[in-house]
């Protein structure tokens, strides 16, 4: 480590009330910090921004602890090996880790998974062959359990797991119909996923475009938003249709949470609503990444990356991700490979 | 058939808005139907009444088809076959049928099922050895899913299905709380039924007295109500629970379906919120009816029923049904065995 070089971060300054800005957040410099028995010390490359971090910047009990004030905002990361101190890792190593938003972290070793850079771009480790990838294939697979010929329905269609949910849908022999915002994410879900057709969500009649999209009801509805598209897609649902609750963004900056749907549609329609987290799915790790890996090397899933250059930028596009102005896996720069 | 009898039907008069009353049935009276081919004349003896029926006076879209104005309500009855056209069955045979709220009906053959008078009192073929007892076994075992230890809540505890789900989760080794309807009730559920505590709904501090009951919090909420039994019910759920749906009788008299809980405490505890109806379960029949047997000869289930006298007192019973005035799994005595 050359002298003189200080770990930029980017700490927590206060919880947003709604939207967060830019004033939440502060970029700080520190020292570099020393690595510590079976500790290394990483340099972050790529930084992953996900709409999960929004509820870590609140009081609002969730299902992971919020990050304390003038705290690194928490976040995956793919980050070089830089000094080890574990006989596991070596510098030159690249690695996942939890490196949260800052040049440098000092981790425990066990907290790190070595990639191999020959495989894949070692990028899609926070996407496709990540946490977001493995979220869409236990959502979808375990909890939706589509079966050939299933209307799938999936919100932020175009985003990083819904992408993914989609064209494993497809993979299925579902058919799959997405939602989006805008024109372009639409046509890109169709065009470049191979969805059978999307409808967008900001346009005027979303639950006349829904229902025209879902001819035959709608057996899988992978819930990533709530909002308006859920109750779009409700009256749609099939008899035991099954819901995975994956996200819902559009609450996310809500000060309570807002109501869900009937309890009378759950028992006339016979739903399955069953929230999900990635996190305790570890056991199915393997079988993921056997599958997802093929699958992407054989074409047969895509994906799309939106890079901001910058760890200073990381604040403004992750607010841009709550409000879907990225396009893809919204990923920062760090520092170049 | 002695010549004069007539058949005396209660039928839909209107679809009652908000609770029912008196004006919304008639009973008017008909001549004894013929029986045609592989049809049963059958003279019923006891008439189940259940919160489902609700549903079915009404125009809004529900799992099953509303009864049309001026039709028999329809109901499970305990009947005695008069004359037969079909080869199963002679006069004498004691059946369950779907008999409505009437004397006499012509039914296919095919819809009846011929009761044992020495195994049970054959009025059990309409609650514990029948739909509701039924109802109980699917949706805690195939649904609940209850794991030795777990906290299991049942509201509506003394009825004809709670007061089944809170004994075989007692069976199988979990803590039980009913929420009942008053003190009597209560002391009923924890006395006779062997719950490990009541709460009563209808006293002050609800939710207090759940928390209190429930020192590690719910695992498996079996609905049958809504409204503030499930308001209290909510906040203490643990991460992973199971809400099987069965019943919303607090709300069967709204005109409009009520705002469900939050799809954010489905997301942050990964809950599993199910509905489902007995009828979808035929193959778990013979199981359930070995199991429900056994345990009701040893003692082990035990049920109440809450008899009214004469079919003319059908639509106020049901009425007092609605509003929890029952005590135990309410029948209709249309005529002596």
């Amino acid at each position: 480590m050359p002298t003189g070089v200080q770990n930029r971060q980017i700490v927590l300054k206060s919880y947003p009330a709604g939207m967060p800005t830019g004033a939440n957040f502060a970029m700080i410099e520190s020292p570099v910090p020393e690595p510590g028995d079976h500790e290394v010390l990483t340099r972050a490359l790529w930084l992953s921004l996900d709409p999960y971090m929004r509820g870590r910047m609140s009081d609002r009990k969730s299902y992971a602890p919020s990050v304390p004030l003038e705290d690194v905002m928490v976040a995956r990361t793919v980050s070089r090996v830089v000094l080890s101190r574990d006989s596991r890792f070596v510098p030159g190593d690249i690695v996942v880790a939890p490196g949260g938003w800052q040049d440098y972290a000092a981790l425990p070793a066990a907290s790190l998974r070595k990639l191999d850079p020959a495989l894949a771009p070692v990028s899609t480790a926070l996407g496709v062959l990540g946490m977001p990838g493995m979220t869409a294939y236990v959502g979808l697979l375990d909890i939706g359990r589509p079966r050939a010929s299933d209307t799938v329905v999936v919100s932020a269609a175009s985003g990083a797991v819904g992408s993914v949910v989609g064209q494993i849908a497809r993979l299925k022999g579902c058919r799959v119909v997405g939602v989006a915002g805008g024109a372009a994410k639409c046509r890109y879900v169709v065009d470049e996923l191979g969805f059978d057709t999307c409808v967008d969500h900001r346009a005027a009649g979303l639950g006349d475009a829904l229902a025209l999209a879902c001819p035959n009801g709608i057996d899988v509805y992978f819930e990533n938003v709530d909002g308006i598209v859920q109750q779009a897609v409700w009256p749609l649902l099939n008899d035991f249709a099954r819901v995975p609750v994956c996200g819902l963004i559009a609450q996310y900056n809500d000060a309570e949470p807002r109501p869900g749907p009937s309890l009378a549609s759950v028992l006339t329609k016979r739903l399955t609503v069953r929230g999900f987290i990635v996190s305790d799915y570890g056991d199915r790790w393997d079988e993921f990444f056997r599958d997802m890996s093929a699958w992407v090397s054989e074409g047969r899933i895509k994906y799309r990356e939106d890079v901001v250059e910058g760890l200073e930028h990381a604040p403004e596009a992750f607010i841009g991700l709550l409000q879907g102005r990225n396009f893809g896996k919204l990923l920062v720069r760090v520092a170049r490979e």
